[in-house]
C-alpha cells in the first residue's frame, strides 16, 4: 500500500503591515500576525498552511505539530484524532486570533485547520491535482469576493496618512468603496460597522446604495447592538441589505431580531463551531452562516458545514481575517468546490501591502472582483522563503505577540472599553 | 492540469439466489436483483459500482450514464449536478429496490450512488490508494458487521429445504444465530421482525439474550407496529436491546415512541434523505440513523450524513440490502473512514451463496464478524467478467424484473396484504 508520512513540521510566525481599521472592539494594530505552517514528508513533498499568530495559538500549533509527526498524508481522520488528543490536556486560554470578537470556536478545529490544509496541499502534489479536485472538483473557475469596507483613521497614531486616508463618515466610506472597486472590481460590498452610532452607519449604507445601485450590500457591526437597536436598523435598511451580519450577541438575541427584520441575518459570531449548529437551528436564529476554514477545522470540515447549511436551508457565505496568499488559495479552492456557496466571500486582501506575502507572486490575485482557482497541484502556490524570512524578522522586531485591537485603541483613548452591545 | 474523463459506462443487471426470508411486506423471492456499473475512462481505468436492479431504476441509471460521459474523474460535484439535471425530467415511479419498505429516499442520490462509488474507485486507482484514503483515511483496519437473523421458511415454495432450514419461532432463530456466529463470528445480532405477533418476537429476542448473554441485540419490524404496540415492545425489552429499529411508521409516530421507551430508536425508514433530517431532529424522533450509501448518494454524501449525526448527537449505524462484493467493499471503506460509526454494520452477506458474486474471490470476506479493509487501489476488488456474465444470464432467465416481496407472498397466500402498522 502506498504511504507517505509526515517527517517534519515548521511553524513560523510572521507579521505584515496593517492599517488602522476600526471595529467595535477597537482598531487594527500596525501589524497583523499569522503563522505559516510547512509540513514535510518522507517522499520530499511540502504542504503549506496559514493560521492565526497569537502566542497561545502558536504554542498549541507546536504541540499539535509534534503529535502529527508520522501521520500518513491521506489520513485526515487520524490527523484530527491526534490533534484532539494532544489538546485534551491543554488548559491555556486565548489565542483565538480575533481580538475577543469570536471566542466560541473549537480549539481543536482551530489548531487542526492549517495542518489539514497542508496535508491536502501535499495530497494534491502527490496526485498532480489542485486541492479543489480533492474536495469534489471545482464548480466555478473564478470565486467572487466582496469589497470589505472599514471605517478607518487617516493613518496610525503618530504616523502620516496612509494611501487610503480617513473614512469616518458616509462620504469617506463611499470614496473608499469607489477606490476598492476601481482597483479590484468587486461586485458586492460589506461595511464593517459597530464603530459609530447606528444612525451614522445606516446613513453610510444608504450612501453606498445611492452610489452603487446594483451592488449587494452587507453591514456587520459585530454584535454592537441590542435587540431593539438591531430591529431598528434592520427595518431602516429593509430592501437595501443582502444580509445583516451579527447585529446582536448570542443565538437568543439573533433569533429575536430575525423574527422582526425583513432581511436574513448572517453570522460568524454565534455559530462558530459544530456545537453551535443545533441550538441555532432550533432557535431559527440565522439565515446565513459565514464559514471560515481557519476555525471550522480545515477544508473538509468546512464542506461538512456547507452540507449542514444546505440540509437545514441556511445560506452560506465566507468570513475572513487579515490573511496572506496561502489562506487566499485555500479559501478559493474551498469556495470553488462548494456547490451551495450563495454569496461573494469576504476578504481583507485589499488592506494588505501588495509587496508583503509569503508566496511567490503571480500565482493568485484578483480580476473583476474574483480569484481564478489555481490550476497547479495542491494549493497551487509556492512558498517564497526569502519573503517568509522577511515577514518573520518583522514579527520578531514589531513587538506584537497577540492581536489586541482594544488595547491599541486604549493607547489613543484610555477611557475606551470594549462592550457588547454598545448601542 | 491532469485530467481523465469518463468515456464509457456499462450497466449490467444481475440476479443471484436468495432464500425465503420473511419480513413485514412479504418474503424474499428466489433471486435478488442488482445492477453492476462499470465506468471506463480515457486513461483506460475502470471503476465499479453496485446498486438496485429494479427496472425503473435501471432506466434511470442508463439516462444518468449518458449524462455522465465526459465527466472528469475527480469531479464528484459535477457528477452530482449532471445526475440531478438529467433526473429533473424524470416522471417515472418506483425502482426503490426495497419492495415498498423505503420509498422516501432521494431519486437523485439513489441514482448517483453507484457512479460516485465507481469514480472513487477510479480515483483510488489513479492515485494507487484505497478508497478509504480518499475518505479521510481508515480509523480501523477491520469493520465489524452484525449477524442479520430472519424468520424464514425451510425452503422456497415447491423447492426442498435449503441448508438453513426453517426459523419460525424462538428456537429456530436461536439455532440460526448459532450457525451464523459459528460461520462468521459476528459479535452483534439483529432480528428482522414484523413477521409474527409482537409477543412472539419479544420471545425470540429474550431467547437470543438467554443464549448469547453478551451480544448486542437489535430488532427491526419495519414499522409493523402502532405507537402503542411499539411502546409495549420497547418496555418489554428494556435493557435487552441495543436499539429498536423502525418500530412504527413516520417521524411523528417514532417521536411518540421515543418519548416512552428506554432504548434508542434507530431508523432506515423515516430518515432516508437529507430532507428528512431537519424534521426528525426537530421532533427528536430517532437516536440512531442507519446510513446506506446506496440511497444517500454515495460515500462522500454518506460522510455528510455521518457529520450531521455527529453534530446533532445522533448515533450512526449502517443498513444493508441483499448485495454482492462491490457493495461490501464500498461499505467497508466507508465504515473504516467514518469516525462516529457507533455500531456494527448490517449485512445480508450470509444469505448469499458463497459461489455467487461478480468479483474475483479472495479480495474480501469475513473473519471474526468483521471485514478487513482492502489494501489495494480503489475499492480493492476486481470484476470477474465470467461471473458477471453468469449472473446476468441468470437475470435474463429468472424472469424477475422488480423486487416484489409482497407479490411473491401472495402467490402462497392470496389473502396476504402489506399493511403498516400491522399490529
Ligand atoms: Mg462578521
Ligand atoms: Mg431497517
Amino acid at each position: 500500500m502506498v504511504q507517505d508520512r509526515v517527517t517534519r513540521i515548521t511553524t513560523t510566525p510572521v507579521a505584515f503591515h496593517d492599517l488602522p481599521l476600526l471595529n467595535t472592539v477597537g482598531v487594527h494594530e500596525p501589524f497583523a500576525l499569522r503563522a505559516i505552517v510547512e509540513v514535510e514528508t518522507a517522499a520530499g513533498l511540502t504542504g503549506l498552511g496559514e493560521t492565526y499568530g497569537d502566542e497561545a495559538h502558536l504554542a498549541r500549533l507546536r504541540g499539535a505539530a509534534d503529535a502529527l509527526i508520522g501521520t500518513e498524508v491521506f489520513a485526515l481522520n487520524d490527523a484530527a484524532a491526534r490533534v484532539t488528543r494532544v489538546l485534551a490536556a491543554d488548559t491555556t486560554t486565548g489565542g483565538h486570533g480575533m481580538s475577543g470578537m469570536v471566542t466560541g470556536s473549537s480549539t481543536a478545529d482551530r489548531v487542526l485547520s492549517p495542518f489539514e490544509v497542508a496535508l491536502l496541499d501535499i495530497q494534491g502534489k502527490t496526485v498532480g491535482r489542485p486541492v479543489s479536485d480533492l474536495l469534489g472538483g471545482r464548480l466555478r473557475d473564478r470565486v467572487a469576493f466582496s469589497g470589505y469596507l472599514f471605517y478607518k483613521w487617516a493613518g496610525h497614531p503618530g504616523a502620516p496618512a496612509d494611501e487610503w486616508g480617513a473614512a469616518l463618515d458616509p462620504d469617506g466610506i463611499v470614496r473608499q468603496a469607489r477606490t476598492m472597486i476601481d482597483r479590484y472590481g468587486f461586485g458586492a460590498l460589506k461595511l464593517k460597522g459597530g464603530v459609530f452610532p447606528p444612525e451614522e452607519e445606516i446613513a453610510a449604507i444608504l450612501a453606498l446604495r445611492a452610489e452603487f445601485p446594483d451592488l449587494p450590500l452587507r453591514l456587520d457591526p459585530n454584535a454592537a447592538w441590542t435587540v431593539e437597536t438591531s430591529v431598528m436598523v434592520g427595518k431602516a435598511l429593509a430592501g437595501v441589505l443582502e444580509y445583516l451580519e451579527d447585529p446582536t450577541p448570542g443565538i437568543e438575541g439573533m433569533a429575536e431580531v430575525a423574527r422582526q427584520v425583513p432581511m436574513p441575518l448572517a453570522t460568524n459570531m454565534c455559530v462558530v463551531a459544530f456545537d453551535d449548529v443545533p441550538p441555532a437551528v432550533r432557535a431559527d436564529a440565522v439565515g446565513v452562516v459565514l464559514s471560515d476554514h481557519h476555525f471550522w477545522g480545515g477544508l473538509r470540515r468546512s464542506q461538512l458545514l456547507a452540507g449542514l447549511c444546505r440540509t437545514f436551508g441556511l445560506g452560506l457565505s465566507m468570513h475572513s481575517n487579515s490573511h496572506l496568499g496561502i489562506s487566499l488559495a485555500a479559501m478559493t479552492h474551498l469556495a470553488a468546490a462548494t456547490p451551495n456557496l450563495d454569496y461573494a466571500c469576504d476578504t481583507h486582501w485589499p488592506w494588505k501591502r501588495a509587496d508583503e506575502d509569503v508566496i511567490k507572486p503571480g500565482a493568485i490575485g484578483f480580476v473583476d472582483g474574483a480569484v481564478a482557482v489555481p490550476d497547479g497541484p495542491g494549493l497551487g502556490v509556492e512558498l517564497d522563503r526569502d519573503a517568509l524570512g522577511r515577514l518573520h524578522e518583522q514579527y520578531l522586531s514589531c513587538g506584537l505577540r497577540n492581536r489586541d485591537d482594544t488595547g491599541y485603541m486604549q493607547t489613543v483613548d484610555p477611557s475606551y472599553r470594549a462592550v457588547s452591545p454598545r448601542w
